[in-house]
């Protein structure tokens, strides 16, 4: 993999704090069990279409920002994902061979998840996508070209340095132009929006016992073309306070 | 029930479009099955804790601006909701009794939603919350005061004059205090973030069979103190055409 995509110039980051180059999503998609493995892991079924939810834009922050592990928080995990960047309006696209040209590009998104709040307190998963700093996103927003396959990149992440996701957006089971295709049915995508289109297996939860995020975990997120997110997770300041 | 709030001057509005009095909220949380006799109707239990889920912002629009039917829908539906508008960030609070002075006021929202995309479509409601016209917004936003009570307002909706809902907000399973808390523990709540904060019993899907919406159905809604809502549904432009 590359530290800087193709074309872009060499910049030395040291005590600078860069953050998203998309600081202000209109909105956030997410997809759920968009890998054929995740989805097992998860003990669910490959779905019949996608799921969608959805994660408030106040939760984007720079690639190596640090992200705080929520107050309590036992089941705090993460998620590389690949992210679709809009670029022109998409309503009731006709089919997904219409999607590309809808698309301005592509960046990595750790899409964090606290899966007590996600799947433990009423079903929707929302609940656990929206605490404050749980969508790191870049470094870079690489312009979409022929040169871009967004369905086979390599993606990878790793926590203190162990290998916890390696695979491909190949793997996916719904592909970029089926989910913006899909989208678009439902909603409006806008200049600006995101779609963080799902995490292929290797998510803490998946392990038997579990391997959860604490403060002092380093995750590092690679994806092939997109650079490379390093961030560090955080006690919040009033952990043990309560 | 009064047209006007305490102290808003009267206006004439005809011949004028009128915009929702917030444009663009930050967020939009809304609290699921917070009604329990809408709970019974929806079958579902009602909840230990509030239920999640979200509106993107771009959703919102003013009280008598036309609402959309999706394209292909066949189960539109209308829900009155006692909206909360954040005034103060609120993260974490320690109380209930703290969330009063975090609220800049209360409107009327319509929450829309289209019951095949929310309930059939894999399990996240989300899908079928944030199509486009689906958050009517207002027409006032009243400041909160000592003499608004907002866990007791009545609230009312029609289609085409016929009273689907007719209700009180002191029928709330979890009142607007402890939402604004619960909320705060899950995400960070900002000034012009907005919690629709559930919807009565009177729903069209809970009618055996359902009175779903359909192109030319009128609704108004009311809300004590907060004025009127009229909207009428209209077909898309597509509509037929594929």
């Amino acid at each position: 993999m590359q530290e800087n995509p193709a074309g872009f110039p060499e910049v030395d980051l040291s005590g600078v704090r860069a953050g998203s180059p998309l600081a202000a999503p209109g909105k956030i998609i997410c997809v759920g069990l968009n890998y054929r493995r995740h989805a097992a892991e998860a003990k669910m079924d490959v779905p019949d279409e996608p799921i969608l939810f959805m994660k408030t834009p106040y939760t984007v922050q720079g690639a190596a920002d640090d992200v705080v592990v929520p107050l309590g928080s036992e089941k705090t995990d993460y998620e590389v994902e690949l992210a679709v960047v809009i670029g022109r309006t998409a309503e009731y696209l006709e089919t997904p061979a219409d999607a590309r040209r809808h698309i301005l590009g592509y960046a990595i998104s750790d899409d964090v998840s606290e899966r007590a709040f996600q799947l433990e307190r009423g079903g929707q998963w929302d609940k656990g996508k929206n605490c404050a700093t749980f969508n790191p996103l870049g470094p870079w927003l690489v312009p979409a070209s022929d040169d871009v396959d967004p369905n086979a990149l390599s993606l990878r992440l790793t926590v203190d340095g162990e290998v916890r996701q390696s695979s491909s957006t190949s793997d996916m089971i719904f592909d970029v132009d089926h989910l913006v295709w899909y989208v678009s049915q439902f909603m409006t995508l806008l200049p600006g929006d995101v779609i963080n289109t799902g995490t292929p297996e290797g998510v803490g939860s998946g392990f038997t016992p579990p391997k959860f995020l604490r403060a002092g975990s380093v995750v590092e997120v690679e994806i092939e073309g997109l650079g490379r997110q390093r961030h560090t997770f955080v006690a919040h300041p009033l952990e043990g306070t309560r």
